[in-house]
């Protein structure tokens, strides 16, 4: 059994880890955090009563290094970094939730932030295990993808050496409203929401950077992201639909079938995808269609799931040399 | 006055078209029919109790010739151009809803079925009001367009102009359930709906060909049209949201406004559509973000209203010569 | 034509208040205020883009009565009396939807917080117009009845004489969120209410015991009402399930249709209601069953409109002797 | 570990058994089937997809006795008995989820039809593990309890000696769509639900007998129960709104307390319990408020697992000698 801590637990994602950690085999939670601390976690998460009786700390580096070797950290961007310096410099392994590790630095401080600590970015690796499978088993600190790049990256790397390079690529992608966090706001007011679709950022999201940077690393491919996020009246899930312009012929399904034939997580479906197959599951679903020169490829994810938590603890279990299914759930919410 | 006759109750489009021409100041409701008859407005719509106390005929053309002279046809594709035939023989005006009068007649041959009244289909108008309101004053036979024609066309044919021509355009559509029609299926079963998102027909929707079609007769140019329809959790409601590549430089703002400076049902929106904003009007907000030679055009309207019903009666109006806005709704249902 | 004002503009039933009287034959707007003003009505409400352009007053008391004769309150309670107070001063007439007036004074005060405007509370009638019209038409100022009173009353009221006076009345009532306002809160963030349904404030809430003393007033019966009420997951909407046991032995449904044979606002159905049917509309649907002694009375109303604004315009109808239904809508969004 | 057949598995009731079951760690499936079989199980339900590969039978008893031991069947009413009968001759244990063996003859043929297995009738254990505790570990076959009585007798049962056995109790009960099944009808079509609450079959639901059946096998009292089940628009999910009227005085949360105080899937709660959080469980959350002489007793259960599918695992545990909650999901899905 390895000892793990949860920094950040009043959030979805937090509340996501401690579901599934509670049941892990092999990890097992030894300290909670937040920013305040005083609490239990059935304060924060009533339906935990009963299931877990466990108090939650002020969030402290130095009591974590006492009692766990892993921790999560689903905290806010900037925050992150602050915190995973000192927990790495106390040879905790990290797993970051945030955006904080996920970039190049001038990437990064372009879209987010200055960096206050550039010495871990050098050797944080990129949570996406289908892609950075090599390297999350050595990795110290793993940077855990968005949701919106996971689901994105999933479906489209896989074309990106079909597509054509001058063309550009269009990407439309639906969240449900937990993506948009607990935190109050006019967009998450149910009557705002509810009866509603619209797009937000359009152009303009912070997911598109970390999705064309991570395209080029992993393709030398320079491509044409073009990114518009719509928020849809649902409390999670979350689907992509890609459309782009192939530059050679290819049999679509062919490829995705041959680039994920040794991939559990990864299902290519042949009818269009659904978030309800994916709700409650690590599964990446994955549909794709052509007409002509043009390609539609469709993926489906659970956002705090496969787009954060799920994600978060199958690279724990790679970081620990666990198989990577393990403790992870592929059984939907559904109905 | 002018008498008039609705076929086809039982539906939405047809509820809607009760709905709207109860309070008409110029149109008179003489005549009610569905395929059955016998049985009272409220029967088919308990909401009307107390508001409109009716017989429901069994449809038929000599009776209707009695009592109206124009006729909203809210039929089923097929059932709708052998009922027309009759009507115009007899010299009634129609509003035709079903696409058995959209499209020319190989379009409609390839994608529908046989054409049994192709005489009337050579002098039918296509009943868009900002594109054909030079023809729709003159017309015996107006065919209301499709609900995804409708959004798609009003944000899509300014910009085609300035579109790459040898470069895609992806329409990525978003429908409420009631798109879909009363009937049962599982697709529009409640629990397979609700908590869910995901595309059907992908590149195959029957709307497609009206699209390109109407580009071509409106603008002279071969658009390549990829259009993938998605289904989402609301009752009505439809968002459009249009990705194109540019080869001309333009702004994209002023082409709208410039170009539907004269017209009452389109708004220009400086922030990204909504479906609420529409919903319960014949308004298209239409909104527009670039990004390079990208351009993201989104598009709303209630599909039941502007995309079938309120769409109608615009047309009616036209044709009868009174102003396009007679006893139309501006007003959304927000909240 | 009579100018009227609207204070209180920004949130749902200001809204809806607008809706109402753009269209209104005899009623003109001429003032809206808000807290702050400095702002168009569109700023508040984007759905009014090319429907109404108005600038938004910081209300004033002396501003309105240059420009109107009536004026609709839709301010929070406390703040409604204080400007109330100065409208009936310069004889404005008033219609308050808020709770400052619809109380006996030692009732509110004991409910809510001290009464600062004493004397005009005396005079203020309570505007539910099935009971009170003999009385609005002569009002200078009409108290609106709260939504879940409303729906309650009319459903109720029409029984008490037949129910045994020491048995308990239960209510069990399921508001849509809009009845919880704009105002953001942890029980009106989209991921909480949607999938959900709980209730609040169980035999706590204050229109339990405005429902007492309305009833008290009309029957002159001191019934036992325990009122629970419970969110639902709809934008509008209130159903209000009524359980109570009956002394003396009635035909409930015909005790229903003589009481309300003169009244055009209330439909009794013979099908359990849905609020559905009455959104939209200043409809109150009410349904009832019986078994043995007991009975169930299930009402329907739209929470903004016969539970806030269609309501608050059908008094200012009758008091100014105009007919109660003008330019109120009887037509539900349905679907 | 114990081999176990699942009969009935295309409904959604059945979908969670093969879900429960393919984690339970003694439980094994080596049967499932349905009506007509020739399908994968992935086929039926599309996210078991990379979970669960397995062919769908013709259900056959004999077929089953070869490699199961005990049976869960998830059959329409009327279908069960007939082949619970069958499976029972060859001495497979059944849990029957069905209503055919939960009430005695004359309740079930008053309320039912004629029953075609009288004898085993005789000896079945309702399977409410709260209160049958004693007889399940004994039983050959157990009846799981309908989803209303689930959530009602874990209610009221303990405050039914408190109860004024003269007075009415009242129920007013909130299920989501789910509870419907997955038969296409009108009530079931999203349009009809999505923002809309209705009762129906008020004071005429085939559960009310059932409820009253229990408690007066439990308590020895008649009880005047009065049920009034109402449609949400929710996907699962159920909360039961119980009012009744007190003869003696008691402090009604200790009486819950001690009560319960053995049962780990009954929590008594602080605050008015949501369906949110007993969704994805086997508990039963309860809230109790007091008025005078009235009380509130307000349920939630998961219609599908505790108001089925868990809680007939439940009983297969006792039935072979397992703790009750082993394999048992404890953690809501929520958010």
């Amino acid at each position: 059994m390895i000892n793990v801590a949860i920094v950040g637990a009043s959030g979805y994602t937090g509340l996501e880890l401690i579901k599934i950690l509670i049941n892990h085999p092999k990890f097992n939670i030894t300290y909670i955090a937040n920013s305040e601390g005083g609490v239990n976690v059935t304060d924060l998460h009533p339906s935990l009563d009963g299931v877990l009786d466990m108090d939650v700390q002020k969030a402290n580096a130095n009591e974590i290094s006492k009692v766990a070797d892993l921790a999560f950290l689903a905290l806010p961007h900037k925050a992150s970094m602050g915190f995973a310096k000192q927990l790495l410099a106390l040879e905790i392994k990290v797993v970051d939730l945030s955006a904080d590790y996920r970039l190049q630095l001038d990437t990064y401080e372009k879209h987010y932030c200055p960096h206050e600590d550039k010495e871990n970015l050098k050797h944080s690796v990129y949570g996406l295990p289908e892609f950075y499978n090599g390297l999350i088993p050595h990795a110290k600190l793993v940077a855990n993808p968005g949701c919106y790049p996971t689901a994105t990256l999933l479906a489209l790397v896989p074309f990106v050496p079909y597509i054509d390079p001058k063309s550009n690529i269009f990407i439309d992608a639906k969240s449900g409203v937990s993506g948009a966090g607990k935190k109050l706001s006019e967009t998450t007011h149910f009557v705002n929401v509810n009866e509603n679709i619209f797009a937000y950022n359009p152009f303009g999201h912070r997911h598109a950077p970390e999705i064309e940077e991570k395209i080029l690393e992993l393709t030398d491919i320079k491509a044409n992201i073009n990114f518009v996020p719509h928020l849809i009246p649902v409390n999670r899930g979350m689907l992509v639909s890609i459309y782009a312009t192939l530059e050679d012929v290819c049999d679509a399904k062919q490829v995705l079938k041959d680039f994920y034939a040794d991939d559990k997580f990864v299902r290519i479906k042949d009818e269009p995808v659904t978030i309800k197959d994916t709700s409650g599951t690590n599964y990446c679903d994955i549909f794709v269609e052509q007409n002509g020169n043009s390609i539609f490829i469709s993926s489906s994810i659970d956002n705090l799931l496969r787009g954060a938590s799920t994600q978060a603890v199958v690279n724990a279990n790679l970081m620990c040399e666990y198989e990577e299914d393990l403790g992870i759930s592929k059984i939907a919410y559904v109905p």
